[in-house]
Parts: C-alpha cells; sequence; structure tokens
C-alpha cells in the first residue's frame, strides 16, 4: 500500500464544504495518519466566495469548473458535498477517471442514479465512500461495539426519529425543497441517516417496508430575495415509515423539519432482548445502555459518557474524559479513518460505500413508494 | 338532578378491581362531590379471594354472578374491569337494565361489539364512561387546557408510544395474549390509550391509516401451572402505525411489552406551529411544555410541575405544590368526575363514553387492517 | 405482643393533619398489619374545621384541647402534627401517660426541649416515633439496602439539598417564621429532612460542622389578613452548612425556601468508593445508581424505577412496576411501620425514635452555633 | 491599534499544551480577526517530544528554555501553561521583557506571588490575561447576558460544584497533588473555575467565607515508575465552603477529585428574584434557564441549546443550530477575544487579567485559611 501524500480535491463550499474542509484541516493534529493528506484544490460557483474560501482553509487551488477535478493529475480522492441530483454525474466520471470519491449523503437523489453509482463503483480502481458522519460520533461506535459484542442480543425494536425544526413557512425556496434537485425532502435529507444507523448499529437489513407518509406542510415558499413571488416545494416536510428487518426487528422511522423544539434530534433506540442503547446527537458525548442482566432491581438505563481512552472509539485521539467533542469531531474521524483505508490500515469503524449507502438508497425508495402507493413494499422489489 | 347516593357495583377484582375500589375509597375524602358514592356489590370468581378482598375494600356484599348486578335494584353504577371480551355482554345487558356503566378501555375485543355497545348506550337511559384514566393525570389535563387555548397553534405532529417490557417469552399465557378474549395484545391493551390521548389533546379524528405492522415474537408461552405444555400467542406482542388526522397532522404510534427498560411508558409528545408539549407518565408529574414564541434564544422544553393549585386540574384537590402524585390518583380523578357528571356537575375534563371509546376502537380497527392486508385504509370505511 | 386495636389519637388538623389521616385511611387496604388502626380522635383549634375535618376522614371523636388526648384511656398512640415548640411540652404528657408519640420532625424548636423530649422516651412505657417520612420512599429505602450491603463501599462525600421556592417575599408572617415558635427557618424545616436521611443513608454520625450560614432576605413579612402591618420573620430563609462524619465522608448542606424553581427539591447523592446514589423527590419513584465497577466503558449513573415488587422496598404492597408512587404514599409506608413496630413485627426499615431524632437535633443545632459564631464546631460540644 | 501580526510564544506541552495550540491553529478559520496570530515558538522540557509537539502544531521553533522567551525579540504574547507555582517567576519576567501573558488558571499557587504578578501586570507594558475558558462556553456566555440584562434580577444563590473522579488511589503522584508546586488540590484546580465563574456570572464579588473544609483521602499516592515507594500527597482531593456576596446571596463551593461518576461536571447554578440558571459542562451546550414571570402554571427549567447565531455568543462563528460544540472550542472562542483584545477590538465577552483573577485567588487563600482555622474569613483581610 503506498504512503504517498493523499491529494485531495473539494466540490462545494457552502455549510458541508466548510465542515469537511475542517476535518482536513484538523486530522493530522488528532490522528497519526498512514498517509499525509494535502489540500490541493476546491471547487465552488461563486469565485469571490470560493477565492476566500480556499485562502482560510488552506486549499492550494480554486476553480469553478468541476470537471477541472476530473482531469487534474494531481488529484488522488475527490470530495461531494454538492447537491444530491448532482453526486451522480460528478462521482461517476471521477471514479471513471480513477479518483477515489468521498460523496456526501444520500447517496443521490433517485435510485436509478443511485444504481449507476454502484455500478461504476464496482468498475473503478479508486474507492468510494459516503458521509454518513453520524456513525463516527463515539457514542455511536461504541453503540457498534455493544452489539457486535453481543451485549444486547436478538434485536426487537429499532426506533429512529431525526427531528429539526427549521422548516417553517418563511424558510425560502432552495434545491433542497425541490425534487429535481434533493430527490426528497426530510426522508432523504434526515431519514437517511437513520437508515443508516439503523443498519450499521444492527449490521441487518430491511425487508419490507409496512407503510409510509409524507407531508408537504407548506407547498408554498417564498423565494430569496422576491418579495411576492412563492416557489413550489414539492417534498415532504415530514415522513414517516415502518419496516421490518430481516432478524425480526420491527422497526420505525420518522423525519420532520418542523418539529420544534428539536433543532437536531437525530434520536435513534435499539431493544434487544439482554439490553437496550439509545442515542440522541443532541446530547452527543452520551449513550444510554441497559443491560438487562441488571434486572429491575438494580437496572435502567445507564448514562454513559464515550471519552474515555481506550473504551470508546477514538476517544484516545482527543480530549481527556467528559471533555466533550462536537458535531465537526464527527467529520474529522471519518477522515481519519477514509485515509486509513486509503493508506492500507483498517478503519476503527466500517466505513460505507457506495453500494452499503445504496442499501439505505433502496430502503428510502421503497418507503416512498409505500407512501404513494398506500401499500406495504418488498425491499427485494426495489433494486 | 338527584343528590342521592350513587350506589355503585364493581365487577372484577385483579389489579383493576383493586385500583377502582381504591378510588372509591378515596374519592370523597379529596372531592367535594354532589353525590356520594357507595361500595355496593363487588363481583369476582373466586368466592374466597372475593371474601376477602370485599373486606379489606370496603364492599358491602359480593357475589360470583355477574347477573345479580344486573338485577340488583339497589345499583345506580356498575364498574366493568373484565377481560375485553366480556365488556360488550356485561355493559349492554346492564345499560338496558338501567345502570350507568364505567367500563374499562379499551372499549372492547372486536369492532362489532363496539358497536353494539354504542348502540346499547344511545337506547338507555344510564350514561356510559370508559377508564382511560391517563386523561386524568394534570398534566394531560393541563396540556389539554394549552391545546384549548391555542397556545400550539395548528398542530402537525403527533408522536405517542407506550412502552413496557413485562412481555417476553418467560411470561405465561393468558387472557391478554388470546385474540378470542383480547382482540389483540399491545395496540388494544397500550395502544388504545395512546390514540385516545391523541383525540383527546388535539380534539382532533383520524382520516387514515397508512401503514400498520404488529409484531409477534413469542407465538409460544408456557401455561401458568403447565411444565411442558406452551400456550399459543395470537395477538402482537408490538405494533406501530402511522396515520393522518383532520387538521393535517402526520401521527405516530407505538406499542410494545418487550421493550425494556421502558416500564410504563405512556410518552405523547404534539409539536404545533406554536409550541410543543411532551407527557411521559414515568414522570407523570411534569408536562414538557415548549412556547415557540420564546424562539431560540430563550425557548426549549420547559419543564413544568403540574402540582399546583388553580394552575394545573385536580392539583387543588391534592398536596402543596411539587408534592406527587401517583398512578392511583388518575382513577381517583376520573371517578370523581363520573360522581359529578351523574350530580349534573360539569367534571373537570371532558369524560369519554360508549361513543368517544367507539372512535378510539375504529382506529385500532383500522389498524389492524392495515396491517393485515399491508395498505392504507380509510377511516371512513371502518364503521 | 399485643394483636389489640391499636387506638390512635392526632393533634393537628392542617397539612400534616391531612396526610397522617389519609395514611390512616389508607394503610390497612395496603398492608397486611399485626393490629387494627382505629382512628379514634382528632384535636384542633378550630371547633368548626375540626368537625367537618373529623368527618372527612373518619375520626371517631374531635377535641380542641390537647391535654383530652393525655387523659384518654382509649389511646395507644397519639400522632402529633403541631408546630415544632408544642412537640416538647405535648410528647413528654403523652409518654408519661404511658402513650406511644409519633412526632412530626423536628423533634423540637431548640436542643434543650429535644434533649428533655429523649429523656421522657427512655424513661417511658410507650415508644417513640419521628416522621421523618422520607425514608419511606421506596428508592431511598432502595439506598439504604444497596448502602447496608456494602455497594458503594467507603464513603467519601454526601450531598444534600433540600429547595422549595414558596418563602417570597409575598409570603405572610406565620409560626415558621418565628424563632420562638419554629427554632429556625429552613434549617430546621427543611435540613431536618436532609440531616436525617444523611444519618440514616450512611448510617454514619455527624463529627463536626467546619462551617454554617444562613439568610433572613426577607426580614418584614405582611401579615395575613393585615394590609399595612408587617411582622418580623427571625429564622433563616436559606441555610448552608459544611461537615465531617466519623467514617471521613465531606458532607454539604444547603436549604432553601427561595430557590425557584425547585419547589419541593429534597435530593441527596452520596459518592463511595465503589459507587454512587442520588435521591431526587421531584423524581421519587427513582434511584440514580452507579456501580463503579462498570467503569468509564459501560458505567454512569442508572437511573432504577424502584417499583419492583421483592427488589424495592413496600413496591409489593402497592402497583405494578412503574405505576408510580406520590408524596402520600411515604406515610402511609410509614404507619406500616409503626404498627408492625408496635405489633411486635419488624418494621421493612429502620424507625427513627427521639433519640434517633435528637442526633440530628444536635446537628442543626451545632451548625446553628457555628453560623452565628462563625466557627467550626465540634458536635461532642452539643448535648 | 496595531494590526500587525501577532507572534506567540507558548511555554508548556502537555494536555493544556494541546488545547491551546489548537486554539491557535482554528482561530483564524472560525473568526475575522483584527491581527493575524503566529505560532512561533514552543518550550517545553522534554526536547524530543517538543520536536514532534512543534511539527505537529506549527510551531515555527521550539526551545527547552523558557527564558528565551523572555528574551525573545519576535515575540508579542506568551502563553502559560506551566504548574502553578511556576506563574508567577515566568509571568512576571515576560511581562517585564514587554510580553503580553495569557496565564493558565489559577493565576498562582499561592496569594503572595499572585499580588505580585498583579503588581507586574499594572506596571507592565503588556496586558495580561487568564484562561478560565468556561466563560467561553456559549451557554455561559447567554447566561452572563441574561444576568447582565436583569433578566434574574437580585441574586440570592449561587451553588456551584465542579466534581471529577480520577483522583482515586491508584492515581500516581504529581505536581497536582504536591502543596509546593500546585498550592492547593482540588479547590485551585476546579474550585478556581467555580468562583471565577461565579464572580463573572453575577458581577458581584465575595465578601466572607463563612466555612470550609478540605479533605485528603488519599495522602499517599504510588510514584510513577517506582513499585514500592509511595509519594506523599498534601492537597485536598475534595473542598467545600460557603460564602456570601456583596450583593446579598448565599454561595456554595464545592469541588472533587473523586466524585464519580461525575467525570467533567462543572456545574453552577444561580436563583435570582425573577428567574434562574443552571449550567452543567456535561452538556455544554444547553443552559437551563426559568423565567420566575411563567410562574407554577407555565414554568419550570427551559433546556435552552445555546447554538443559534445572533442569539447566543460565538455560536455564529461556528455551526448551525444544535450542531454542538465541544471542550476544544472554549479555547478557540478565548483566543479570538484575546486577539481581538490585543488588535483593539471589544472582546465578545469581559477578559479576565490578573487583577480579575486575583480577585479569585483571594477568595481560594480565604477558603483556605478558614479551612485551616475552622474560622469565617473576611475578604478584606485577605489582600
Amino acid at each position: 500500500m503506498t504512503t504517498a501524500p493523499l491529494r485531495i480535491g473539494l466540490i462545494g463550499q457552502k455549510f458541508m464544504g466548510r465542515a469537511h474542509s475542517n476535518a482536513l484541516g484538523q486530522v493530522e493534529r488528532f490522528f497519526d495518519l498512514p498517509r499525509k493528506p494535502l489540500a490541493k484544490v476546491v471547487c465552488g460557483r461563486d469565485a469571490e466566495e470560493l477565492r476566500a474560501f480556499a485562502e482560510r482553509w488552506g486549499w492550494e487551488r480554486h476553480t469553478t469548473r468541476w470537471r477541472d477535478l476530473v482531469v487534474d493529475e494531481e488529484l488522488d480522492l475527490v470530495d461531494l458535498v454538492t447537491p444530491n441530483h448532482l453526486h451522480g454525474v460528478q462521482a461517476i466520471e471521477l471514479l471513471k477517471a480513477g479518483k477515489h470519491v468521498a460523496c456526501e449523503k444520500p447517496l443521490s437523489h433517485d435510485i436509478e442514479t443511485a444504481r449507476e453509482m454502484v455500478r461504476a463503483a464496482k468498475q473503478a480502481r479508486g474507492r468510494s465512500f459516503v458521509w454518513f458522519n453520524y456513525r463516527r460520533c463515539p457514542a455511536v461506535g461504541f453503540a457498534w461495539n455493544l452489539i457486535q459484542s453481543g451485549r444486547i442480543g436478538r434485536i426487537l425494536h429499532v426506533r429512529a426519529s431525526y427531528l429539526q425544526d427549521w422548516g417553517g413557512p418563511e424558510t425560502p425556496m432552495s434545491w433542497r425543497f425541490a425534487k429535481k434537485t434533493a430527490g426528497s425532502g426530510a426522508l432523504g435529507d434526515l431519514g437517511a441517516h437513520s437508515v443508516d444507523l439503523a443498519r450499521f448499529l444492527t449490521g441487518d437489513e430491511f425487508t419490507q417496508i409496512h407503510g409510509a407518509h409524507g407531508k408537504t406542510f407548506y407547498p408554498e415558499r417564498p423565494l430569496a430575495g422576491a418579495k411576492k413571488k412563492v416557489g413550489r416545494s414539492n417534498v415532504d416536510d415530514a415522513f414517516a415509515f415502518i419496516a421490518s428487518m430481516k432478524g425480526g426487528a420491527l422497526a420505525t422511522f420518522e423525519a420532520s423539519r418542523v418539529a420544534g423544539p428539536h433543532q437536531n434530534d437525530n434520536t435513534i433506540e435499539i431493544n434487544g432482548e439482554l439490553g437496550s442503547l439509545r442515542f440522541c446527537f443532541e446530547d452527543m458525548n452520551r449513550l444510554q445502555f441497559c443491560d438487562a442482566a441488571d434486572g429491575h432491581r438494580e437496572g435502567g438505563w445507564r448514562s454513559v459518557m464515550c471519552t474515555s481512552a481506550g473504551d470508546h472509539p477514538y476517544a484516545e485521539n482527543w480530549w481527556p474524559d467528559a471533555h466533550g467533542l462536537g458535531y465537526e469531531h464527527t467529520f474529522v474521524n471519518m477522515l481519519a479513518d477514509i485515509v486509513c483505508a486509503l493508506g492500507g490500515r483498517e478503519p476503527k469503524l466500517p466505513l460505507p460505500d457506495f453500494e452499503d449507502a445504496y442499501q439505505t438508497q433502496r430502503v428510502l425508495a421503497a418507503a416512498q413508494i409505500a407512501a404513494k402507493e398506500g401499500r406495504a413494499v418488498k425491499l427485494s422489489s426495489v433494486r
């Protein structure tokens, strides 16, 4: 395996561009890596903004044409933080050009494109990654460890909700509210994380969507900058579905952009025969764990602070116990794992590739069919 | 309206018989009532147990034949705490005999019987009541007050789950695990409370079940007393469904008997445009309330202790602020309201009658059809 | 030991009179007792109120002269819920007359009287009890069990606070705000419970008060019914002190009547070498327990619902798991234990007698001296 | 005011050296600053470690002689993260050499040295800063804003505890356990933060220590690397004291290194006549706020997520709402304010200088005297 520097390009420079650039700036400070990551080139649409962005975050070069990165001989890995409908075309071209690709979630805005992305990834020399960053909260990684080692036994329930509150009627129209660009609303934006966490933590796959429903509470939204005109939102502001998993678990999901006071409440609870786990991102440094063996006498949710070196994934890379981490650290942790994977080392936790993310996308697609057609949908029918 | 004593009979003497008898013993001590409730006669199947029960709880007489109560000229109100499949035959005969009937929830084990009960109640001289006791937690009543006065605005989300943990594979077979006697499992036992709370709090009705699913994790259960034989459970150990309400809310429901460490976790959250509410029975003296007007700057869940006389329903009947109440008080509060209603006074909060409980039953029935047939079901099709 | 009925008298009929009368009404319903408690006579100052009170709570007779109870041949046990300064004279006369006495806490308004009460109790035929009712929360009893069985090891910290919020400047003058009648303010009213819990749970005694301070934030209070006149409060609205215990623990205490939003927040936390415990009365059905053996990896506060029959004290007498109890149950539980003790049975948990409560009183007295004189005070100097 | 780059040196390279170096690496990415901070030189004792440290964190040069920094013409600001007893000699020489000095807390190991440091700071051209970093949690800053704007009114209670659990008997001897180097144990290490927060948030000063006590539970500790020998710890493992503030508040403090399961539980609660605030670092992104105007009916602790741009200090520099921050951000926020202060701009929140930190040190010193002498100590007597 090569130990050559890992030359990185980034397409996108908004919120996610910042989060990823920060990860790149921090990763070497907190992790010992097999390859040195280099911030080579960033691509964005607004040249002026882009210049400032590149300077602030230490990108060597910048361009407003994303295909420059496709043909750039100097790049090993390209990181995509563009709107969902662009993931496909960009990832496929990049993979064909031999790059490794790390793509923001969800994999794509529709299942067909996602399928093509998987095909391209299979045929490519480079590797693919998808930024399901919440896997990299130490508390989530620890939950994975507990489940892997059999601590909660056969899983009976998965209960996931991802609730935010920014989607009220005053929020202006954007690509996130258009099916064409986003594919779906809360479902793909938030529910995708929940489905990934459910699959990741249980190590299990979905077999059936028993029912689903989405609501567009606010079909009209103001156009930014325009006083009287309104834009048409045609995606779900909130979405819920019920599913079964192969191992038999009953799984429920809800995603919403209009569920205040939840602001970024990515919660998942898993009840097994031997124990239960509960994670809520708004209290991200803790895992709630119940060992059923404690019984009613001494048992209940244990509030575990997941910051102890040696005990909890990534904790040894950061600060002493209970000197908590924040949102941004999930990206640093994941980038460290990507660099490890590309340097021949095992990542600390499994990394989702396009194939993996495609399984999540199939669940979302099945849920959308179930909602549209008002019927149960078998996962085997969605490919 | 009469102010004559209210002569009460009770059919059933197990857990619920105890809870109701206690309510009868306590209600006059804490409430000033228009009629004096009298514990006249209790009916149960085990004569010996019954005698001790009657003595302990102050019942004047006891009998092992429930029809004795039907023909008992001395009774004004009969309280039914029998298994679900007996509610119908007993309530109908009692109503025909001119008694008031207070029936444990759910209304019945099937929708057909429930419908007949409603018909009987409509034709009867007596009044009907159904023991959806959780309405009578002061925190729930306060939530109702807040919603009634418009404090949370248009409702977007209802999110209800009722999770317990006693239904593991060692729990022996009983009427609660047989469709014939119970009608359903967690759905009718726990979900009925959730649906009632959703309807009560929102003042809204369901229009459609979008999907539903139940799981019988443990189809075989030990027979109490028998070493090798097993009983067949044919009801759901856990059940989930998704619904819409007339006002447009997306409503999700989950009930489980196998979701430890939740023991009696009857939780409902309602998100509106102007605010949100959250109640969890395991912390029953508090209501979580968010006034959206507080904004992100100063807002969030307010943890409101619902024990202040004048501020919170029933609080003035009990103890000083934060000298909390427990499970049993919900029954005392409800009995007080029943006695008030039968004495010509307004109850503090609306009381569910058979017609009201039938609307809840329709939701449960629609959810069962949706689960069985794997499709969305309109409430208008279930009558 | 006699199994004769236990004939009970009560002096006082306000808030505490209600709580104790309720306990008397309930205790036989939920406990199997060696003697039948009988509500014989209640004493209060307002004859009219008293008549209604007696009727409501089932007292056979009533009187406005407390000495009637001293000479009443028909009484076995007299329950005192009078203001603190009356405890002494009443208890001593009653004990001398051969009655058992159950006295509200604190033992008295001053240490001298308390000492005399102990002397009287030692010389008496009857037994003495003091209503430190919080010992009888199942969660507190369970904490005692855990500590007794060595589960938290050597105790390093006791941290107790009892915070309420009703003592603002609008609260009218009453006996509770006068040193003459109450002895102290928050210290004796609330801090007494904290000291009792600390002594009860640890099984340890205090050796020294290292420092103490009380504040009278509102020395002037309105006189009830009088518009312009003000009463002089000369007791502490808030009080704090630091102590050492024989076993070496550092113990801190704070009591306040002006610490909103705490309404009845009686909290105690104990940190030992092998584990920690935390109880808060505003969440009275739970105990927070940390087993240090769980380590940082899997450990943390366990939120234990203390309602399981067989597992938690008194739970078998009430309702199923997580069908919670309230404030009033602490009195029923304690009365059951008193009746057991007077019927020759072991109480479920140790009962505080005058001697025991006197040790608590010595701590309060030492804290008052420390506050007044601005110096450390050894417990051995306060007798 | 100059806009020249700010050339920075750092003395110390352990845990705190990392936290400060990280702040330096991040500050320009998230803040627009009047001067460009430059990482010029780092000083540590272990040359080999130091080289790696300097490389990892981007320090231009490194040295093992701290006086090199005193005479370094190229430095504007020197950051001290050395053991407490070195703060004085280093800060004084640096100030005399015209440097700005940012010193870790507490100001010094003893009050005499602290006084000299203040004198030096007053005579110096450079400015002084002390790293009371917890002021820079957005939730703490927001609490300060609320108090400043009168939202909680007259303050009655300050209740602070800083509890950790790493100080058990297996923890080896270090400078932190020796009075000579640390000055005190939990008091100066943890209590210093509590006292600073109390002073900062209330804007008030202490007038008297009413009592204090420290415990050395483990006077013997293993020597790192030595099997049989033990070191003598002569500092407090836990410390508590009670104080009054000028405005009349009763203030209680407790610090411990042996209070598991608390790991880094820096909690402060302030109760005022118009409201209350509560902050706990283990849930650092939230502030609990109670507006007394909400009353018992609708009021209680509001759980405020302090991450909204414009609403909460520093939030606009980081991530969207509820995409939480961690421990390290407190240092970045503070460094940004230091650079602003040195560039002629107002810091977002007041910065503690040596004079300010000296007031905190006086409180600690008075508490130590009170503990030693077993008596109340007026602050006016400690200078």
